[in-house]
């Protein structure tokens, strides 16, 4: 099976060209100037529309357990959304429980996940547990395609991770390429917080943003730093949001240390006014880090023109207003933490690209060619080039949409985007060469998704 | 009675003049330009001499309880030792054990420290236990004179406190107008290193340098910054000594915000070049943080012109080489932490000024005033004033000295300064009037010193 | 003659006591304890009063030949002012001009003020025409107490020094211990931006501050140091007014570099706002650097309680509104640059002590004792010690006045603090020895003043 | 005619992947899988070896008059060199002499170099006369393709502009899209310095590093960075040699301001010890900005790292020793300035690679995607992809060379690099199509190469 697609703009990280676009099988295999291929099975006209490589996610959450229930989207219904958004892969997160193995954790979510996903996945293992044991696991992991690895400074009781063992999973990435990712807030300060809002009575969803100031997440990300360049770990801090972790980040990368990050759509388009809003609405709008007075919004698009964040993932954590964010009311510490996203990526930063933040090269970049090298796949994914896979993206710029829970196709009963009007959209979808995506249906299926086995980071240095 | 002290060359850190003081009873009564005041009951000259404040050690150890065995100098011959070096108060650590209270550590304090000391003293409390009683305690430690309380975010299961915890002990500083004195080094992760070191084999005292790098008080110093941002509360950073941590002071400072910092002599003078000294030598220069390499030497004498430094004291805390630092051999993590140096610090200090990396007023400043200042003794102590309490040092800066066991006053076995050779040194030590040093002889007695009920910081802005 | 100031709260720079304060002819010669020297020729009581060493204006431009009119103040006009405000010692600014030297300046200005001061003064030496023999001469002047030459990076055709010229007065400056004072603005750009102005008809006082942006002061602040930094010259920058010169300066003060800055009072109190008001009105507020928007003022405060700031000085330089400041009716480029101040410095600065921005410790020091200091007076002026000259100013704190030309003793038909209300005044001054100011009437007269010869600066190191 | 290049490893900033690489005629038509076009009428076997797009060297100085003379090699002699070692564009500088025009200057270059070079070759504009016609004419050279303008801080009475000069060349630039390129040394003091040296009979070699201290690179980086940020011109600052100046890009680029840097081979690979040889040896490598010491060499690599240096071209401008470099015996400022390089640059910086400073896609993006995208040839040049130039480079990584003046091909009797043993080096090299270099022959011709006109900087946000 041979598809053309022809005459499209293809944009890659590295550049624009008028192209068509070679398909064979699962994977491209030539770039062509306009008309030297002539003949194919199939044609997609392209005129006036984008060619992109397909959307990776490098952060999401599907199924997640969480304190007796889920994040609503199966790992079927998400991937379907990621692909009704452009995004053919996702790494979404294994989760260790404490006194569990890491190694039976991974064959538990491939459980969950093989046969079911609609698109390419990948995951990142959550070491929650740091012994002996799991240090020597994580070697089982890198060689099983799962070498990244997340700790968290927050979550005292969870996920949290003393600083001790954060040194000595540091120190197993430092000796094997693998790559530390660090959710970086004090959680420990912040745990007194929050308490003492709760003592008070101060119990509102606001609060979740008031008990963990931005000074608390630039904190831990110098540190997470200093341990990376003790241990010299490469690190990786998601879901930056503040600009003091940012500037963190900025220092470190400026002295040639291995220190990546990312952001999220939310943190560059909602504040903290949403976390404000009555009628316990703001519990729609509560993960951690909290989202952030405006301010901060015109430092994290600047971030990603210079480069110091590198890559825009979702954090994708779905919990339904009904039910889920509802078990905090009257106390906001109980909301479950997640904004639903995976399906708005590629438009939200596609609406960067209209308002002049970023450059079109840009938007691919951070939403595609940086995840795939730095989560070991590139390139494989995260670029249009012979012998990637057909992830394919034709995005149609003119068309315009707004966003809503009517619309979107995640399994999440309201929209944190709600009313938002974007321009530009998804045309047509391959995910490894078949349309999952055209004329306004889904054309894939349940277990079309294969599990990615992924290389090392290619950015260490 | 009445004494003068004739033509000396007065030092403040304000300023130097040339002028006659007027001692009555235990205070300063009158500076007066040379012979404006004719008659007195004594009189000391100091021609070709300088006429300091005496000095004020914000940082001593004496009788500290260590692992079943105590630091060597007891109140009587550490304030002994210190009035010979021209040092006129000491502020100690009261330590209260865990699970004790701050009142009755304090009350134990007092009943160890009154009635012996040979110059006057005063206490700040070591805070090893948060929770809400001793916040409570606080207040009363205020109330009784003592409103600096350390903490550590060293030395887990002993002193360690949680972020959480310092937060909350912050939170009570911001209200009272105390200060946080912390010794800030990443303790969790250093434990780690240690560890690590033990389990290698690596055991020699240069290994507490190396499990201690210097990239880890720079942490804790930024996380503590943070915190005391966060929380609004002054804070005083002790034995600063590693370029990284006086990097995060001065940007603090920089910025406006309450925040200072202590260096001690040993990291202007020593080095892990004196850690590594072979046949278990090394063990004397054993204290945390550890004497560091060199080239952070330059650095804090920068620091001490630019104030980032605003303060020596000496950490003074004696172990005896025989018996009590060999608790270590074969395992440096069992040395007993300390150098002692509080009879030192004048001369070692003036050796700067002879050096020229300090003015003759920043001495007398960095050693007298600013302490003073800091821990509300001024004007008290740390200037020559009309109303000051008489603790004067008459200095002669021309005479030369060898630093040694053999001639030093501390009960302490060696000396971490053996063959130093220094210029300049005391000539007469007056404590609230009395000499207590003259003619190279003690002429005090134990008892004389009392107890400083101190205010707050008048550096807070 | 003995005169006693008694039961006064005594500011100095370096703490504050209750004291008496005894003057012998034109000396202090003894602070002593309240009520120890008894007796005495004259009592001035200073109960509730604070008595603090008489101001010392380090920047003031007296009968300043300008464009073929002068400053309106003469020599007595503008001494008398600054007794009245507090203020007992001025330097003044000797201007080279163009094709003469440095000595014939010195002799012309010494022939304008001596005989006619109603306070003392010094002179700064500004180097208009670098040469060999100008620079040779420097030498004459450090000798004839003149040892701080200032330069212009902007008025080029005036006073403008290239950097060349610049780089060779340094090394004079290195070798001798001299200061460079610095008018730091990039006035080679700034005159084209203004040329622009001018040309496209925006002529209005507003463009004043419109073509002279803070980048500009700061370009040449950084310039001006790295000057210094190779040359090894002290370096004094005059009338800081940018947020960020302020960050050059700070930065070059934290490597230990001997980088110094004034700020002055029009910059902490007024703003572009007031050189926007109409009618021509913004013309009493031109000088340069212009007034900047307001969040530059926190900084400077700011920058005060650092000590990035060291002195502030009033770049006192006062032109009638009509037919001085109205020459630039049309053309904002031919408006005289200048805004009188001598008399309002202390009292302005004692409103930072009121509103809380710095305390009275740091009102004396920033005012009196660092220029003392700085321009080698110290301690003959700058602090209320024995042996001091007696220029000490009693200040009620308590008194409330209302700035204005009404009330004003300065020789200028406008005020530039209009209607400003002011807590706290002057009510005695005393210049060396004698009072010029008590009961709201000047007493002193024409000729008092004496010529000060200065030593280098205290603060090199 | 239609040329297949298989199995190579083709190597784009982008990424690197296993392909074939069609060209027709002068253009590339097809990047495929191996194998998937079968025929063509030739064949470049490329196993084993790197497919580059070929090297563009964005600093070069063909033919330059200077002082009498004239830079040794022609555009003809120069560019066979560039293609000797792989670099297949160059983009030289047109020098307007002053009083003349900026077209007329054109035309000139144009005379020069048409029908001449043997690789395309673009022009950037040197300004030496602003003024109201330049500036005009600025637009002019726009449209012919030329919208990089050079100005220097460096140079006075040759090539110097004043602050003022650059400001209005920044507004222009600002105004238009084109980008300000800038020789930043402070040339003022620079004189200074070296007349000095002059005088004092300092006259060796090594001189012209010492009176060109880094300070002043730094100086005048920052000065331009703030003079472009006062305009909003894109700024592009040359031959980065200094620490201080790299400091300075790095933070404006944090800051998010369109400024960027090159830097040069000589910057990293040799220092002021060359400078120094014996025996008026060190006239071969005398360049402004001077040869720095080693330490700013781990600092430079770095910067390539962190992308705060962009670009590196060799500022290729060759002087024989005999003849020309020897017009500076006895007087170092005659020295004629610059090193030969345009043939190394490529190898140069693939040990870069095997040394581990950089990674291969960086080498690429460094030596030719940047410069192409800097400079408006994108993707025209700079890349393997369809449509683009078919100037293509297939590099052997084992094969080894040592530099010198007996291999080399420029037209200069000695080599900055004599001895140099280099792992790696150019196989084939093809210009628009045609092999110009193989089997260690030229192939090409005087002419082949035409002139780019070329589009805006593709960086500028």
């Amino acid at each position: 099976m041979r598809t053309l697609i022809r005459n499209g703009t293809v944009i890659n990280a590295g550049g624009t060209l008028r192209a068509d676009v070679l398909v064979e099988g699962e994977k491209i295999s030539a770039i062509t100037a306009p008309g030297v291929i002539e003949t194919a099975d199939a044609y997609i006209e392209a005129d006036d529309k984008y060619v992109l490589p397909g959307g990776i996610d490098a952060h999401t959450h599907m199924e997640m357990p969480f304190g007796g229930t889920f994040s609503a989207d199966t790992f079927f219904t998400g991937t379907r959304a990621a692909a009704w958004g452009g995004t053919t892969t996702i790494i979404d997160f294994a989760v260790q429980a404490k006194g569990t193995s890491l190694l039976s954790t991974l064959d538990k979510w491939h459980e969950k996940a093989d046969g079911h996903c609609a698109v390419d996945y990948g995951f990142h293992m959550i070491v929650s547990d740091v012994n002996d044991q799991s240090l020597k696991e994580m070697e089982s992991c890198i060689d099983a395609g799962v070498n990244s690895f997340k700790m968290f400074m927050a979550y005292p009781g969870v996920f949290y991770a003393t600083d001790g063992e954060i040194l000595r999973a540091m120190q197993k990435a430092a000796g094997t390429g693998a790559t530390v990712m660090m959710h970086a807030e004090n959680g420990i300060a912040i745990d007194e917080l929050v308490a003492q809002a709760i003592a008070e009575g101060r119990t509102d969803p606001v609060e979740h943003g008031l008990t963990r100031p931005p000074e608390l997440e630039g904190e831990a990300t110098s540190r997470a730093i200093q341990l990376a360049r003790v241990t010299g770990a490469p690190l990786y801090i998601v879901h930056l949001s503040a600009s003091q972790a940012l500037a963190a980040v900025a220092a470190a990368r400026n002295d040639g240390q291995n220190v990546f990050a990312e952001t999220c759509p939310q943190y560059l388009y909602l504040s903290i006014e949403d976390l404000a809003k009555p009628d316990f609405e703001g519990s729609k709008y509560v993960a951690s880090p909290p989202l952030r007075p405006k301010e901060h919004q015109a430092d994290l698009w600047r971030g990603l023109r210079t480069n110091d964040l590198s890559v825009v993932s979702t954090d994708h954590c779905p919990f339904c207003f009904k039910d889920q964010k509802e078990l905090g009311r009257g106390d906001f510490s109980k909301i479950p933490n997640g904004i639903p996203g995976v399906e708005h990526r590629m438009d939200l930063l596609h609406q960067g690209v209209v308002a002049g933040e970023i450059t079109l090269q840009r938007w691919v970049e951070v939403t595609s060619a940086t995840p795939a090298r730095m989560f070991g796949l590139y390139p494989r994914k995260g670029v249009i080039a012979p012998g990637a896979d057909a992830d394919i993206v034709v995005y149609d710029p003119a068309v315009r949409q707004t966003l809503g829970v009517a619309t979107h196709h995640m399994a999440v009963d309201y929209s944190a985007y709600e009313g938002m009007s974007i321009t530009g959209g998804v045309s047509t979808v391959l995910s490894r060469g078949s349309v999952v995506i055209s004329d306004g249906e889904f054309h894939g299926h349940e277990g079309h998704g294969r599990f990615l086995s992924r290389e090392l980071s290619q950015y260490l240095v």
